[in-house]
């Protein structure tokens, strides 16, 4: 696709989009977020954007259907946590009801499954799951509290991108500093907002036909054009592994990005490909550190390349 | 469509389903719950399946993406805490992260925004949720323990139907003191499982066209086969109020409900029509009652409409 019409459905993308509440506020916030800076940064501090869960697209302007893509947010997570630990800032952009940072330990329904009466009027956390109720409160509140965690919630397609467009251009001033760190599971395709039934479907009679049309690639205007310097990692996700490698390849050259994160559905939690102009790199699980996840080794890595970029970029 | 043409749908709707997993524990569980009977109920414990919140479509079979039906489950879950203060027991059929019954009135993230570090090692609930927390966890509790709560959870269209089935097969010898609230957002349409795509949809080029097929309506076997005897509750949902009344009119005779709740997307945490075949009866939330909602006066019509039910079937 020449480069023309790309930017022709990227307009009519955003054009046909229900308009963004609160993009003001949200402007704001990332704004204070992005230039506040801790005294041991020295101005230098990084930021990275890490997209989380999947996105949806409504099939009816009143929603009441819509396509889903499933992910339950844990390695978006997951990273953040070590990405903070790594001294980055993180704006975590994350899907409403996904898995939160610090919180992964934690069960499905934390307040109804750590919590027990302690008499007729009060309540106390359960034994079993003191620590990691512990850990979370605690961990979520220092990062939020030391201006490291600014949390964005979205749900739709629409709201995911028209999000991640201002953060693009909010974080253009950090130049290299800048890293974007893709791993929201985004629809691939969507049904324009004004072509869409006003009213719910109705399921009268008969089979139901729909058609869909491709979302528009933004990596590729995110690279060369919302915010050109960043480090930018995307994530490839297949369920056949036979196609997986070649798919991220092509992913790496079409959309110019710094690094792809291959992963089967499978065995994503054990070991990940990341794919690189100069090679492939396979990054697994430490299985002998009970408890340990993939995104450790994962973001080490991820962090040291980070590294060698900012310091090629400033020679 | 004739009787024999319906079956021959819903044989291959079941045919085409993953198998539910744990069947045999959920009907275990069904059992115990339901044979436990409080001494004041002297073996006449009304028993009500709640449904509650949206199924799910799987459109590949290792599911990345799928259709959603929008529900938050605020109403199932509303419902649910006043058929247990009537002194049912209640089967909380519901899809996994709605609302649950005595939490409405909790923020999204509970666990984050309900509590504080109260000092280095601990950490404390906030004054302003102290109530809410402390009714959330007190009352599901006492529920629960009392054998007035029995909570399902379900995510596909094939786990709510398999567990409808089971729920309905278990209720049956409860005769007319079993009801069923079916307020659960049930998709209209589906992809048959052997039919669908093994491996994620590529999204290589061009729009994408999809057909599904008409999940076949289990209303029908549900009164006439599954659980002749009781009480049936189902609830349409419209976003056009022009159609709404004479599509739930259509859904009582069609589906032989004893009334059918009409709603409309934009009004209907005010207001409900309770459809019977003796009339329509409007229901309003109590305005001038803070924080009142719809389904106090709701299950309270419901509770008498079920008592006269069961009067009537035992003269």
């Amino acid at each position: 696709m020449d480069s023309a019409t790309l930017h022709k459905d990227i307009d009519s993308f955003f054009d046909s989009a229900p308009p963004l509440k609160d993009s003001a506020k949200i402007t704001d916030k990332l704004n204070q977020f992005i230039q506040f800076d801790s005294p041991s940064s020295e101005g230098k501090a990084r930021v990275v954007c890490v997209t989380s869960g999947g996105t949806t697209v409504p099939l009816e302007q009143r929603c009441v259907r819509y396509i889903d893509n499933f992910s339950s947010g844990n390695r978006g997570a997951a990273s953040t946590e070590y990405f903070i630990r790594a001294g980055y800032k993180v704006i975590f952009l994350y899907r409403r009801g996904t898995c939160q940072p610090y919180c992964r330990s934690l069960p499905e329904d934390p307040l109804l499954e750590c919590f027990e009466l302690a008499d007729a009027s009060d309540f106390r956390v359960r034994q079993s799951h003191s620590e990691a109720v512990k850990g979370a409160i605690g961990n979520h509140h220092a990062a939020v509290a030391g201006g490291l965690l600014l949390k964005l919630p979205f749900t739709t397609i629409f709201e995911y991108l028209q999000m991640l467009r201002i953060i693009a251009s909010s974080m253009r001033s950090l130049e290299c500093r800048a890293m974007f760190y893709l791993a929201a599971a985004v629809s691939d395709f969507y049904v324009p907002w004004k072509s869409m039934a006003e009213h719910k479907i109705q399921s009268a009679s008969g089979p139901l036909d729909m058609r869909l049309m491709q979302v528009p690639k933004m990596l590729s205007v995110l690279r060369t054009e919302w915010s050109p310097m960043a480090f930018c990692i995307s994530f490839k996700l297949e369920t056949d592994s036979k196609i997986l490698l070649e798919k991220a390849n092509m992913a790496l050259k079409k959309y110019k990005m710094h690094s792809v994160v291959a992963n089967e559905l499978l065995t994503r939690k054990e070991e990940v490909t990341v794919v690189t102009e100069n090679g492939n790199i396979s990054v697994c699980r430490d299985k002998t550190r009970p408890g340990s996840d993939v995104e450790d080794p994962l973001i080490e890595l991820l962090v040291n390349r980070h590294s060698t970029y900012i310091k090629d970029a400033s020679t």
